[in-house]
């Protein structure tokens, strides 16, 4: 198993970037547009890339003192039971994210496309909640012939 | 031992690609303009970041078909003995970049903090090949507290 592993941190307080990562609402502001789904545990969150597909999730975890955890339950063969972890943490001004996409079962180069892309994702994310504006798809960030 | 592992790509000449991560001169247009060294095997390539630090390596490897690779010889601690490794290849019009640091010891905050930078220096790499123009520091992109 490989994960990727990740590390940004906001000036804004712990309460925002949690509402950013475990809301739909929130996570349409810096990930996809097209994000839909319900904020509780057990519940199922989509999120799409136009016509490139996306990715369903159930959220296995939402504390608000800082951690989300989802499963990846449907998307490209390589995610499929890949779980996301998010640990959030209050250093004075700043929130730290630690921020894990675990469970690979090997390190192909769809992994190592999606390690880069998830990075500018969590830039994307610290934009939102620290001006408001983010780089959600289709507006993100394009890094490669894979988008 | 862990890996950070990412993937771009850029629309240019493998050569030009090979230029920038083989060469002191195309990696300050990059990672940092204060960079210095000899390009060839066996050769010390010196990073430094300001009053941060930096970082030695020892050139490993230097093939010009797409291939180059770095041992870090002095840094922080976390660092030294671990190896930078770079595979090009021409695909079409892009360049594609599979970029490893490999050899960690620990998945530690400070590992997953270089992660992300890391993604946001290739992305550097990619719009200073693509366009004369990358952010090295000192005009690197702040992630976090930590830089």
């Amino acid at each position: 198993m490989v994960d990727i592993l990740h590390r940004v941190g906001a000036v804004a307080p712990l309460e925002e970037v949690y509402r950013a990562v475990a809301t739909p609402e929130g996570i349409a502001g810096w990930w996809t547009t097209e994000t839909s789904g319900a904020s509780e545990v057990g519940g199922k969150l989509v999120f799409r890339f136009g016509e490139v597909g996306g990715f369903d999730m159930e959220i296995r975890e939402l504390d608000p003192r800082g951690r989300v955890r989802w499963r990846v339950t449907d998307g490209p063969a390589e995610w499929i039971g890949t779980e996301v972890d998010w640990r959030l943490e209050q250093r004075g001004e700043w929130t730290i994210v630690q921020f894990k996409h675990e469970g690979w079962r090997e390190p192909v180069e769809f992994m190592n496309h999606c390690s880069t892309k998830w990075a500018t994702f969590l830039i994307s994310l610290k934009d939102y909640v620290e001006t408001g504006h983010g780089r959600p798809a289709p507006d993100d960030v394009k890094i490669s012939d894979w988008h």
